[in-house]
Order: structure tokens, then sequence, then C-alpha cells
């Protein structure tokens, strides 16, 4: 007997960012409200929920009442602070569940996760020190990159290593965080399987859409993809599988190299993901939506596409285009409202229509 | 030279109801805020706006506070004070206009403005008197019915004369408020235009959607309504002639009935209106961020139709049947987050996309 989060009741969610903005609108389609935790003051996502509390990661008093104040948790990154999940864990449910963060918090569990589960990734090798790092390099060789374990989103706590002679260097650049050595995956696109799991165990899929990344920053992401049904057949079998070892509760973004030799997983998201936002345009609901109905225990929603789409991410100076964009037919734009368009900021995004 | 409320900037919104919680939601994707003014506590769309006032209508203070918070002003509901409106509009600009509300806020004003222009109405007398009413009904004939000049709405503030005989009761029902007396109008359906006019004065339209009532609410709209082509240009010339003629800036419903001898308009509202829901489903930009992107001085969205859809209400009682609904294929849910379903009272609505 599984237990839906009634019409009224409150999602609390960890994060304010668009990612918490977009799964409170989605959430008020359903009649359900929202509390935003952060710690920084006016999160995009408080403009459009119902409740916010501005208070630090350690302040477990903080973190007690924002618990009891909701029905169940959620979150819009992957890095909340163990100590703070104990706290929040303890009073109402965190959806997904403990075993996907810890998954997806660290570079290397997340590969022998995924390598365990029999899915191909890129060679890795854990290099606790200089050492480790000169012989995983001449194990998996160079160019390679070298990633810290923890906390890297958007190409920051990466470094290209070219040549064996870069790696004293770039170790030193770590600054003793643990890292892993991974070695480059040659493939012929990025895609992305956006899926979701409900509480009862149904999973479901959206299609794959195809990534172009600029900067280390997703640019665009293409529906359809180019692949083959037999290649997006696996795609999808594949982050079920994933799901389901995870008994995992909520949407999941699995991004994947297309290589001659099959697929490759190269990242996990526990959440909703930038290269799901083509959702909003192309399925009847959203990834936010699948994501809100699977946290509250509700069923799943259709996430059949209805619509070629191409969602383009605007960062930093391209909000001076919204003007022009704003006039553009089947452009349908998403801002954030956040303050300053620095470099390099994701702003929003455009999902495009693509018609005949 | 339009000024253009830019991203960051607050829309401010009189009624807080579901409407007004739809659009919150459509200025959010902009990157805009939304200020609530709302007699009571807690209205639905306080859920999902940066920021909520309550207060009274006649509270200068907090309406003048609410106006210098705001870049522009709108509203969900045409009922608003006149004394209001004379303190929001010294300070900041009100769309859709002055002559707009007052044209609508007076079924005999609009009825008359209808005349004007050269379009069909009802038969309709104005009713100052018992003596009047009985001259009306001789003229128009019975049945008829009669209606309170002001703040009727789904089927409230009406009476069905059947006959004359039933004229003096009926006009004792009023209470001494102004009424009207109108006639029927054989009809073979009912359709209505969701149509948006921005500062710059283009006009877009979206298709007519064919709407059903149950006891004088709106039960029911289907997009394609059941009309011939010429029909719908006629519909959506006649909508565009309003509001070109009120110099009118948002989103306004046009409720017309398709007649033997053609269009006869039935009412219209300046404010996004329900049988215009189904633009959620259907349309790259829906109602509720067209109404936002005229109000703020931003150009029009594209509104042209890409599926088919029906919208149905859930009205009181209806939301038992949300743990099913939610459980179909095709089916959006909205629910406006209100607490107690009580009988007649609009709860949510759903659009179902329908394919083949």
């Amino acid at each position: 007997m599984i237990e839906m989060v009634p019409v009224g009741g409150v999602i609390g969610i960890l994060g304010g960012g668009q990612l918490g903005r977009m799964l409170s609108v989605a959430a008020s389609r359903l009649g359900l409200r929202c509390h935003i935790y952060d710690p920084s003051p006016n999160p995009p996502a408080g403009q459009v929920a119902d409740i916010v509390t501005t208070a630090a990661w350690d302040d477990a008093a903080a973190l007690r009442a924002f618990a009891e104040s909701v029905d169940v948790i959620t979150y819009e990154f992957e890095n909340i602070p163990t100590a703070a999940l104990d706290i929040l864990e303890a009073l109402r449910p965190v959806r997904p569940g403990r075993q996907a963060l810890a998954v997806s918090q660290d570079r290397l569990t997340e590969k022998d996760f995924l390598r365990d589960l029999g899915l191909v990734t890129a060679p890795y090798r854990d290099v606790p020190d200089e050492a480790a790092l000169q012989a995983a390099l001449s194990e998996i060789g160079a160019p390679a990159i070298l990633k810290t374990r923890r906390l890297g989103y958007d190409g920051k706590g990466q470094a290209r290593i070219m040549a064996p002679e870069q790696g004293a260097e770039a170790f030193a650049d770590m600054a003793g965080q643990d890292a892993i050595l991974e070695g480059f995956v040659e493939f012929s696109c990025e895609i992305s399987v956006i899926a979701a799991r409900g509480v009862s165990g149904e999973v479901a899929c959206y299609d794959p859409g195809e990534n172009i990344h600029e900067d280390g920053i997703l640019r665009r992401t293409t529906l359809p993809a180019s692949v083959t049904p037999m290649q997006q057949m696996d795609a999808v079998l594949l982050a079920g599988k994933i799901l389901n070892a995870l008994e995992y509760v909520g949407v999941m973004g699995v991004e994947l190299f297309v290589t001659k030799r099959g697929l490759v997983v190269n990242e996990i998201a526990p959440r909703v993901h930038n290269s799901g936002h083509w959702t909003q345009a192309g399925c009847a609901v959203d990834q936010f939506e699948q994501h809100i109905r699977a946290v509250a225990g509700w069923p799943l929603g259709n996430g059949a596409r209805h619509a070629d789409v191409v969602m383009e991410n605007l960062i930093g100076a391209d909000m001076a285009r919204v003007p022009e964009l704003a006039r553009e037919a089947d452009v349908q734009l998403h801002l954030y409202g956040k303050g300053e368009a620095r470099a390099g900021r994701k702003m929003g995004h455009v999902n495009r229509i693509m018609r005949g």
C-alpha cells in the first residue's frame, strides 16, 4: 500500500536554484505546495514556492523544522552533506534515497557501482597519490582526465592531462582532494536518458536526447537523438537497470556515450537534469512533474514525446538575446529569475519546437 | 517606443485565485516575479507568487504600497472596485485598461458597446423598474433571463423568466440591484475565442474552443470546435475588432453563440478565461503567458494549436477522481491548491490530449 502525498501536501526541496524552481512550478500543477531549503537568501525557487527557509546545511534546528513541515523531501543537487541527510532522514522520507546519493556523490563509487552492474564506463583508476596517478596514466594512457571524486560539476574540478609529464602539475592542482583518472572515450555522440521510477517500482523513460557541450557546460539537447532504434532501446534498458538496482524513487539523468562498441555510461545524476528540460515542450508530463509524482508516491505520468524539440541553454551574456527570442515563433522561453548574468551562469533555456 | 518590463521585474496581480496562480507560474517562465493582492488570506496564487499582500479593496495604504512595489498591474477578475483602480492607476499602468473594465463590469454597458461596434448580441433591455421589465418582456418575449447589471458570474445573479407572470417575483429577487433582461438565443453551440492584444497593437487569437456548461458553470471545452472555417474566421475577426476598439492590452475571453444567422456575442471577460485553459496543453505559449507578455509589454507569443485537446473542469466532488486521473495517459492535471472541495467550486481542470 503506497501512501500518496495528498493534494495540499508539502514537498520539501533541498536547493532553490532553477531545478528547484521548475520542480516547484510542477508541484503546483498537482495542487502540492513546496518548501525550499537553501543557504543562500532569495533563491530563484523561492519566487514560486510557498515557503522558503534560508539556513546553512549544518543548522540542525532549521533542518529539523524544515523536515517537520513537509511530507517528503527531495533535492535539486546531489551534494547534500551527509550530516544534514542524517537529520532529515530520521524525520521524513528523502527521495531519491541514500544509496543513490552515496553512488552519485563520489565518482569512484559511481564507476564501481556501474561496473558491478555489468555496464561499461570510461576506463578509470583511483588515484590516492601521485604515484598512483603515474601508474594509472601508464595503464590508461594519455590524454586522460583527472577529476575530483566529489563536488565537481559543469567541468569544474577537472584537469585534462595530454601527456604523462603533466601528471604532477595536475595532481598538485587537486590540492589534496581525492581524485580519479578517467580515460577518454571515442564516441560518435553523447546522449542522455531521463528516467523515472515510482514508489511502486514502475519505471518510465523519456526518449534519449543528444547533447552538445561547450566549455564543459551543456549547450544544446536535440530530440530525437541521431541513434538507431536499437541504440535507443539499449539506452532505455540500461537506465532502467540502474534505477531498479538502486530501488530509486524519482527522476534520474543518465549521460551516455554512443560508441562503436556500444553505450558507455558517462555519468548519472540523481535528480532532474538539464538535458531533460526539453520535456517541458515535448511531453504531456515533463521531467519536473514526473519527479514530483515519483517522490510524492503518485503514479508516473505519460512521458511519450509528441514533438521534436531542440533545447538550448541561455548562459551568461545569452540573456541579451531574450527580446529577440521572445519574438520567435515556436520558442518556449524559460528564465530562472537570477539577478546577475555572470559568464558561465545558467540563466535560462529555450525549447524550440521543430516542425515539418 | 514600448517599454518592456525587464527580466526580474514584478507583475502586480489583483486577485489570487486559480487564474492568478496560473498567471504567476507563467510569469516565472519569463523570469518575472509576481505580487498578489487579495483580501482573503492564503490565496491559491500565493503558493507560487513571490509576494502576497492580504488587504481589503478599500485599504488605500496597502493599495499604494502594492502599486509602488510592482512594474505593471493586471487582474484575474473584472470586478475591481473603482476607487481601488483610481489609486492604483495613479501610480502604475493597469492593464487591461479602464475602458475594458468599465465595459465588462456592467452588462448593459457591455451590450451597448458591442451593439455600437456593429456586433450582434442577444436582444436586451435595461430594466430600471418593474414596469420596464414588463415592457421588455412584451417586446423580447418569454422565456427570457433577468440578470444583475453587475457582479454576476457562473450563473449567479440570474433568474429565468418562463412567462410574463413570473416577472414580478424575479424582479423582487434582484433586491433593488440594477438589472437587464436578455432574450434567449437559439444556437447550435457556444464557442469562445481567447484573443490577445499587445501594447504595440498587435493582435493574436487562439483557435476557438467549444464550450459545454452544466448548472451555469463551464464543464468542458473541446478543440477543435465544430465550426466551419468561415465561422472560425468570423469569430477571430470579431474578437480582434473588440480588442482593437478598446485599445485593449492583455488576453480577453469572448464567448459566442453559433446561430443560423451568424455569431452572437454572449459575453466578454477582460482576463484569462476558463475556456482558454486548453492552451496549456495545445500551444507553445499558453493564455497565461500570453497575458503576461501583453501586460509586460513583451511581444506576443505563438498561439498556434499543435494538438486536439479537451479541457474538463474539476468541480467540487470531482476531486475524488484525482488518483484515477493521475494514472490516465495524455491527461495533464492542473489543481489549484484550494482547501475545501465545496460543491460548485472550481478545484482544478484536466487537459486531455486527443490523439488520432
